[in-house]
Parts: structure tokens; sequence; C-alpha cells
């Protein structure tokens, strides 16, 4: 009998970055990761707050596409920001720099207790969030660290989503990627927070039900909610947008708002 | 000088039915109610309530498509509800039959006076609604009649929903048009009420951002919301959508639920 393996080193951007991730524990980054971190547009130097980043993958993400951004890994899990620093160790990584570093704390801290767990105001440019999520309805959550990081509560949205309003800059930018029925608790904890809401719903091929949403905001925006036109990652007949979401998980497009 | 027309009639389902509608005051019916009648998708015989009808566009689409429909348009302006009377008494539209009656009634009364108004409680197979809105980025609105029809307001989807829930009988559907804007009011408005939320984009043009969502719901049920694929209504590639939204704006197919 052989001892079977704990852990796994995952590629991104086709070989750009690695992820050291958890096997058969905790929850595993994919698509979903990279798809949030394409959210991210911005060429100049600006500095990003990766909420419940797990072992890091789309705060990591976003360091690699974009070289002038400055990344914090936020996560309250011992065991997965001890994934994400030994991440950054890796030689393979060494063109993420000294620009990403992992804060172990709870992304539901409020008040002093927050700034004081090294999550100031006004600080980010770039705020983005693959938050956790659960349902009676889905398959069994077969241990206990991925069953954690699925725990998704109804208030869940509202205590990350206040934490990034206080985190971001004035203008700056929310970004996430959730599921569909997640749609409404996440515009009502924008609600004064952020505005310019922009929806994007991703859909396995055309015709079908869509399995997320890409949302991103503005803090302080007045603008209205907009619904845009959907993602498609297998288009059978034309292919025209397998390719671009194949450039957004590669990390060689950003997916950028429409204003 | 001519005097001005004070009235129009306008066909729909290529002439199948016709609308008696105020020129130049008033919501004047078009696409959006036809679409709305879409949702509607039963052979066999149903009492259908059309909620705020206006000149009862929506609903007589629904008994012009649906033999076995039973249509009561509630109305709350005595004006509107006298031209859904006078379209209904129209030699061409004879083939609606008895099946199409006006109720002038506001939609937003609760308890025993809706009850006494004439909205019994669980007594509709379906409920449809297009409410009015209005959002102080859009054009002004240049006359009192098409402000009260367009007087959005944020409890409106609340109010309106909470009757649909009344009224509609254990298992019934609800259907409504909206703008995207409004995705978290009515989602939150049909609270526990209606499950099964089915929205469904429509975008003017592939690539486009969404004009309009089509909703429908369950009364009672606990299934989760699910996000399905858009409607494209002009479809510039292949006009494979363009022909199904012609359809539906026609009478000739309804859009039906997923499950």
């Amino acid at each position: 009998m052989t001892t079977a393996a704990t852990e796994t080193i995952d590629s991104f951007h086709r070989g750009r970055f690695q992820v050291i991730q958890p096997l058969g524990q905790g929850h595993r980054s994919g698509v979903d990761a990279m798809l949030l971190a394409s959210l991210v547009a911005s060429d100049r130097p600006c500095r990003v707050a990766d909420l419940g980043a797990g072992a890091g993958a789309a705060g990591m993400a976003v360091a690699s596409r974009l070289e002038n951004a400055e990344v914090l890994l936020v996560e309250r899990s011992p065991l997965m920001a001890q994934f994400a620093r030994r991440s950054l160790e890796l030689a393979e990584n060494a063109r993420l720099g000294n620009r990403v570093s992992v804060l172990e704390a709870d992304v539901s801290l409020t008040g002093r207790a927050r700034v004081a767990a090294g999550l100031a105001d006004d600080s980010f440019d770039h705020v983005i969030m693959n938050p956790p999520f659960n349902d009676a309805s889905d398959r069994k959550t077969p241990d206990a660290l991925k069953a954690e990081a699925h725990a998704m509560t109804e208030g869940l949205f509202d205590a990350w989503i206040r934490t990034a309003g206080a985190i971001a800059r004035p203008g700056g930018q929310l970004s996430l990627i959730a599921r569909p029925e997640s749609i409404a608790a996440i515009i009502s904890a924008c609600g004064r927070r952020f505005g310019g809401i922009e929806i994007t719903p991703l859909h396995p091929r055309a015709g079908a039900n869509a399995v997320r949403i890409l949302v991103t905001a503005i803090k302080q925006s007045r603008a209205r909610l907009t619904l845009r036109a959907p993602l498609v990652v297998h288009e059978e007949e034309t292919h025209k947008f397998a390719g671009f979401v194949d450039d957004l998980n590669n990390g060689r497009a950003a997916y950028c708002r429409r204003r």
C-alpha cells in the first residue's frame, strides 16, 4: 500500500504560477478563482485584498497578470494560510516577488478589531472575494475543513461586503464570484456601500442555466445595476466566447467593467 | 388644423386581438406585455389575474393564446379600466368571448379590503404583472397619467407580490417582467411566498446589457433560484433567437419554465 498524497501543486496561467493545495480536504481553487482574478483591471500600481483567500489562487492570479499589483491574501484558517505562505516560497513563484503577502485574519471582524488585525479603512483599490457557500441540496461536504470553507450562512455576504466597504478606498472596486441564487443577498449587502453593480452570468453552454455570476461594484457609486451579456464557457456552434473565457482563465485578458 | 387623435387601436398577435390605448398619455403596452403573457403556459382550464393591467394587453394576450384561460384584468385607474372594457367590446375581440373581465381595484389593497374588492385568497392559477416603474435618470414623464403608471416606489414589488401571494392558489405561478435593477427587490418580495424563481435576462442584441428580466416563481415552492440563458431579441449573426422572440411576441409560443 502507498500513502495517499495529502496535497497537490497546481499550475495556473499556463504554468506562470503554482499553488499548493490540500488534496481531499479544504476548498480547491480552479476556474472560479481565475475568473474572479480577471475582474481586476488596472495597469497602475494598486493594492488588492483577497478576502477569504484560501490557498491564495485568486490573489496570486491578480499579481501574476498585473505586475503593478500588490496583493494581500486574507485567510482565517491557519492551515490554508500556511498553504498560501508555502506557495509564495516556491521558486516557481519568484516572479510574484514580494508583491503578495498573507494576513491570517477573520474577514468578518469589525471596527477596531478589524483594523487591529491589519485591515485598515480606505486602503485598497480592489477587494476580491470568492465567498464560501453551501446548500442543503448540494452533495454532502466530506470533511470538516471543506465544510468550514463552504459554510455559507445568510449573513455572510453582509459581513464580508461590509468589510470590503470599509477597507476599499472611495471609488475602489469590489469583485466577487458567486452562485446565481446569492444574487439578492449580494445586491442587498452592497446597499449604499457599493453601487454601479455589474452582473455577468456564466453559463457552461448556450441554453443552459447560469452556474455562477461575476459581480463588480464601485464604492460609493450611485449608478444603477446592469445585467451584462453572459459569458458562455463552451460555445457549441461558434466557439466565440470559449476563446475569451480561456483567455480570462489563463491570465491573458481582463474582464473589464463597461464604465 | 386637425384635432389630434386621443387614442389608437393596436393589433397584437398578428391581428388576432386589438387593444384600444390612450395616445400620448398613460402607459402604452407593446412587446413587454406580449412577453409577459408568453410566460403563462397551460393547456388546461385556468384562472389568470393580470395585476395593474392597464389597457389589458397582457391579459388579453394570455386569453388569445390559451383558449381555456379565464382572465381577470385588475386596474386601479378608472380611465384605463374603461379602455380595457371598450377593447373587450370590440367585434374583433369576439373570440376572447366572455373569458376576459375587468376589475377596477387597487392591487395594493390588503386583507378584507382586497377580498371585498373582488380578489379572493387562493383563487388564481396564474398571476401576471408588468409593474409600473420610474427612475430619476429616465426621461421625464410628460403627463400625469403616465406618471401614475410609472410611479414605481421602493415598496411596490412588496405590495404587489404580497397580493399575488395571497390570491394565487398553492402551487400557482407568479409571472412578471421588469427592469434588471429591480432584481433584488423582486427576489426579496418573493421571500417565502414564492420559490423556484426563474429569471431570464432579455437583451436587445448579443453583447448588450439586459433591458428587461422575465421572472416566474411558484407559490410555496422551496426550490432554489435559477438564472436561465438569456433571450436575445436581435441576433446579429445567426438570427437564432429572433425567431423565437417573435413567436413569443405573436402568441405562437409560450416561454415555459424549466421545471
